[in-house]
C-alpha cells in the first residue's frame, strides 16, 4: 500500500460532490493502489447534510479511504492536501447575470486561494469546477502567491467529453474510438470544441463529418448540453461533471501518454491569449505530471475568431473582479 | 479488449441507479478491461428522465461503455443480459405497512422474472436491490423456472458494509483492516450482523469490543442506519446502496479469495432455514463464480434466535405473495 494522499473536495454535500466522492474513493482518479484521506468542506448550513454523506462513505467500507475530515473551515479542509477539487460555488440566482455571478463567487475563491497558500502540501494541484470556473480559478490562483500558477486549473473536460461523445454518436462507434478533440477558451457557451486533429475510428473527423454539422449542430449541442440535461432530467448534470473532474485529475496524475486533453490553465501568452487568463488549450501531460500546452496547433480563421471571443469574455470577467486578483 | 457483457439496471433513472451507472461504467464492478453494454429499464413516466441520464453517460465518454439500451419494456431490457441489477421497486407510500409493500411489488417481479427467463443470456446473474429485496428476489426467481435458482441473489451487502464500517470506526482503524463480518437473514431491521468470526486489525472483534456494545448500540446503529441517513441528508442512502451492489456483483464476478461476504440466496436448508427462502448467510465465492454458503459457522443461542426471527419474517412475506411464487 502506498502512503495516503490528502484530497480536498469543496461543496462536498452538493450533487456533484455526491457523485465525485465515490469515484475518488473507488480508485478511478488516483488508481486502485492509492489510499486517500478525504477532506470535505461545506458551508455551515450544509454541515448536517455533509455528515449524512460522511456516514454513507463510512457505510461503503471502501478500502482506499483511510480517513475523512469534514469541516466548514477552509484552513482545516486544505491542511496538507495534495489534490483539491474546488466544486462548491454560489449558484446563479434569479435575475443574476454572469457578471453578478462572477462577483458573488469572488470572495469565496479569495478565501480558498489564501487558505491553500497557507496550509496545502507543497505539491498541491487544484481543479476548479465551481462556475464560473475559469475566473474562480484565476481568483484562487492570484491569492495563492507561493503556489506555482500552473498548479491551478479549471475544468473543461466536461465540454471535451461531451464533444467526444457527440462525435462517437454521430459516427455510431464507441467513444473509445475518438481521440484528438480539444476545447478552446472559457467554460461557457462561447467555448470552442475543435476537431481539427480529431480522429474517429482512425479517420479524420474533418473528413468523416460535414463542415456544416461540425460548425453548426455539433457546436450548438455541446454548448447547450447543460440546459438540455436539466430539461430532460429535471436536475443539472452532476454525475457527468464529476466524471469529467475525475478524468481531468486522473490524466494530470498519470499523464496522457501522448494523448490530447483540454485543460484551462493560466496562459503564458500561447496563441496570443493574454498572460494570466485561465484559458483552455489543447494539452498533453507528461508522466511526471507536467502539463504542456501543445504548440503549433493549426488555428484557422474560424478557430481564431472563437479564441478572440473567449479572450474578450474572460477579460471582461477579470475586469469585474479586478480588485480581487 | 474483452468482448462486452450486457448489464441490465432497472430503475435506472432513480437515485441509486444514478450512482450505480458510473460505478459500473468505470470498471469498479467488472474490472477495468471489461466493456459493458448498458440495458436501462424504467417505468414509462420516467423515460424522459432516463433519456437525460443516458445523455450524461454519453457525455462522460467512458471507454468501457460500448452501447446503451434505454427502454420501458422488460423483454428489451433483459434481452441477452449477463448481469442484472434489479433496483427499481415501488417505494413505501403513506400508510403502507411491510405486507402492503410486499404485495405492491409482487407483480413487478413476476414480470421481470418471466422476462429474464425468456430472454436473458444463459449465464445471467441477478442481484435484487429494490425492497423488500429478499421477497422480491424470491418472486423473480420462482417466475424464472429455467434459470438455476442460485443465479438469483438479494443485496445484504449494505448491511454488511455498514457493520464493517461501524467496527472500523469504533476501533479507529481504516475499514480495510476489518474482515469476517457476516449478516444473517432478511434485509430489514431484523437482520443480524454477526461478528463471531470478524477480526479488526488482526484481533477478534469479540475480544476487542464488549458484548454489551456488540449486542446493543452496534446492532441498533446498523439496523437503523437508513433512517439516520435520511435524517441527516434529507434523502435516502443512494450512493452507499449503489456501492454495496457494486461490491456484491464484483465479488460474485471475481471471487472473494477466501474472504467472507454476505449474500441472500435461495436456501437449500442450511442452518435450518426453510428451503427456497431468500436468506442471507455467510458466503464465499470461488474464482469461477460459485457462491458457497459457509457451513459449520458457530451459531450461539443469540444468533439462533435472530435466525429464527428472520425466518419467521420471511415466511410471513412469502405467505403474503403465495399466489405469485
Amino acid at each position: 500500500m502506498l502512503p495516503p494522499i490528502r484530497v480536498a473536495i469543496t461543496g462536498a454535500a452538493g450533487n456533484i460532490g455526491y457523485s465525485l466522492l465515490w469515484r475518488i474513493a473507488d480508485g478511478s482518479c488516483f488508481g486502485p493502489d492509492q489510499p486517500v484521506i478525504l477532506h470535505l468542506l461545506e458551508v455551515p448550513g450544509a454541515l448536517e447534510r455533509l455528515e449524512g454523506v460522511v456516514m454513507e462513505v463510512v457505510d461503503s467500507a471502501m478500502p482506499l479511504v483511510q480517513g475523512i475530515v469534514a469541516t466548514d473551515n477552509a484552513r482545516t479542509a486544505f491542511d496538507g492536501v495534495n489534490q483539491a477539487f474546488l466544486v462548491g460555488s454560489r449558484p446563479r440566482g434569479p435575475g443574476m447575470n454572469r457578471s453578478d455571478l462572477v462577483a458573488a463567487n469572488g470572495p469565496i475563491f479569495v478565501g480558498q486561494g489564501q487558505a491553500l497558500n497557507e496550509v496545502a502540501a507543497s505539491d498541491v494541484r487544484v481543479i476548479v469546477v465551481g462556475n464560473p470556473c475559469n475566473t474562480n480559478c484565476l481568483i484562487a490562483q492570484r491569492n495563492a502567491r507561493d503556489i506555482p500558477p500552473e498548479r491551478f486549473t479549471a475544468m473543461m473536460r466536461l465540454d471535451h467529453n461531451r464533444a467526444a461523445g457527440q462525435l462517437a454518436q454521430r459516427a455510431g462507434v464507441p467513444v473509445s474510438q475518438v481521440s484528438g478533440v480539444a476545447i478552446w477558451g472559457n467554460h461557457a457557451d462561447t467555448m470552442y470544441p475543435d476537431v481539427t486533429r480529431a480522429t474517429v475510428g482512425g479517420v479524420a473527423a474533418t473528413e468523416r463529418f460535414e463542415q456544416e454539422w461540425l460548425r453548426g449542430a455539433f457546436l450548438d449541442t455541446v454548448a447547450t448540453r447543460g440546459a438540455a440535461i436539466i430539461k430532460a432530467r429535471g436536475a443539472s448534470s452532476a454525475a457527468s461533471a464529476a466524471s469529467a473532474a475525475v478524468d481531468h485529475m486522473h490524466d494530470w496524475w498519470f499523464g496522457t501518454n501522448g494523448g490530447v486533453v483540454s485543460m484551462a490553465l493560466p496562459s503564458r501568452g500561447q496563441y496570443g491569449v493574454p498572460e494570466g487568463l485561465v484559458f483552455s488549450f489543447p494539452c498533453r501531460v507528461g508522466s511526471g505530471g507536467a502539463v504542456e500546452v501543445i504548440e503549433g496547433w493549426p488555428v484557422d480563421a474560424f478557430c481564431q475568431s472563437k479564441i478572440d471571443q473567449n479572450v474578450a469574455a474572460l477579460l471582461a470577467e477579470r475586469e469585474a473582479v479586478a480588485d480581487l486578483v
